[in-house]
């Protein structure tokens, strides 16, 4: 349930949108570096190598293409994808400090680097800045829709952390855990991407494609958790296991194998116990229908799309291609 | 360094500013209740028990001062009230858990009922309604004055954890730390009050107001944390120490007491060593030093108020009294 990982290839992407995307994303990583290096020395050595380490930038791309190729106010989109990647960097330290972890992206948090109470204190900072920065746009229904977002960021960890090692979590409490903690951010990016794009009218049909999927990749990525292979997930399989957090794999699988229902997750301590207990999963062929459910979502996401010009159209259907693609 | 406690007897001061501070002290409580109410049953019972155990609303009563006894929005001075207690709230409910503090007023709290994930979600919830709540004002002046005292917040704890254990640490460095995680809220709530105020113009010096009673209370709380006594602190003395944090008191000491300059913090482990230490800085005189400094501050904090109305001018006049007299 880490979510970390981006789309295969945000080039297709970026080739089909033009250049005012990828000129954005240069825009949003100097902004990201001003902004961590703007804080003083510790917070551009921590905060700066958590943005660093931050990965392909769907988010902030989604806000880019949400404000389409000529967006009235490039600035503001610009402003919204570094907030909207503030936010994620800001979740990501605090779970890092949840969770432990050593590394992510191959290089060491900022827990690992700095302690407990410096990663706490550089995701509040970051937090803040996020709205620091949305503010600047000079529209309130911005900050309103960032925080709701974040708010349900928090709101999705408290539900995980609730629903730690319950084996028998309903589906759609496991449903509404991915949308609180991905999909709400996914499409708030979509919604402040339209708000300063040419376009506000397809901001509500954008935040539906949005949420889609950003539902799909949390399920993907929870797919992935359980399937691997290792060599290209970065990390072992069943890492959530073994953080108690249960996934709609072995949600779909307990329901066909009563062995999988009786687990005990509090028992399941080594990843070699996590692996045996993610061949189970695999047996009973769990991981296909958890795999077809979020390509239907992410389909169901690309025939929501609003009324655009074809090669915006096109764009979006490529992010979903790509958010699908992970796992082919 | 913990800034918990508010001021002896907000009576006085809401018996001098009228009803408007009275009654919009209780639709602040309101409104954090329904905050609180609002996100889930778990939100309700973290969140709401550290809203509940939030002291004597100096921030949010500040806000409401500010805002004078006629504001022109008063709604928007009731949520920038709520916006700056959630964010105070968010921030205890961090450093509780960085500090592994069992108790808040004499309350569990959200670390120890809940554990650190909960506490650490519960904190990141309560700064993203802060925001949501400020959006509404639709001034996005305010959500940058919030954002800046927010990032100073966590900036100041970045600068605490960051000097912890170093008994050597400069007195600007101590006083620029004290602005970053006490005095910039204060000075926030002034501005944010005036700014839904009769007289927006007055946001600046009321501003200034704020900053330097923001500093006097946070040298005074230091004071404290050394002078005690528990019985009225409600904790032991030297809490501090026990943290690793160096304040005033013994950055004062350290100059005349060789064997106070020589001390290693780390060694400090238990209360009762603690407690010795706390004697040994009370020796040299640097408490009365260290209030006098404070008293200092808080005196040209109201010599520097703004040309008001002499009713509005006695109000913050006995704001600065009250955080005085936490001493008296």
């Amino acid at each position: 349930m880490s979510a970390g990982s981006a789309i295969t290839g945000v080039e297709p992407v970026l080739d089909a949108a033009g250049p005012q995307a990828t000129e954005g994303l240069a825009r949003v990583e100097r902004r990201l570096r001003e902004v961590a290096a703007g804080h003083g020395q510790l917070l551009a050595g921590h905060a700066g190598a958590t943005i660093a380490a931050g990965g392909k930038r769907l988010r902030p791309l989604l806000v880019l293409l949400a404000a389409g190729p000529d967006p009235v106010d490039v600035d503001g989109a610009v402003r919204a994808a570094v907030a909207v990647e503030l936010v994620h960097s800001a979740t990501l330290v605090h779970d890092d400090v949840l969770d432990a972890a050593p590394l992510r992206r191959g290089r060491p948090t900022v827990w690992a680097e700095a302690g407990r109470a410096l990663a706490t204190a550089t995701g509040d900072l970051l937090f803040s800045r996020a709205f620091a920065e949305l503010a600047r746009n000079e529209d309130a229904e911005q900050v309103r829709i960032l925080s709701a977002a974040s708010s349900a960021l928090a709101r999705g960890e408290l539900l995980q952390r609730a629903d730690a090692w319950d084996v028998a979590v309903p589906l759609d409490r496991y449903l509404e855990r991915c949308e609180l903690k991905t999909a709400r951010l996914f499409e708030a990016a979509c919604e402040l991407g339209a708000r300063a794009g040419a376009a506000p009218s397809s901001a509500a049909a954008l935040a539906v494609f949005g949420r889609g999927i950003g539902l799909a990749f949390q399920l993907l990525d929870d797919v992935l958790d359980v399937s691997g292979p290792p060599e290209r997930t970065g990390k072992p399989r069943g890492t959530d296991l073994l953080d108690g957090t249960v996934t709609l794999p072995l949600i779909i699988a307990r329901d066909r194998d009563p062995g999988l229902a009786a687990t005990d997750l509090r028992a399941v301590r080594t990843p070699a116990e996590a692996e045996r207990v993610c061949d189970a999963v695999a047996a009973t062929g769990a991981l296909e229908e958890a795999r077809g459910r979020a390509l239907a979502i992410a389909a169901e996401a690309k025939g929501a799309l609003p009324d655009l010009p074809a090669d915006r159209r096109r764009v979006f259907g490529l992010v979903a291609d790509g958010v699908v693609a992970r796992y082919a």
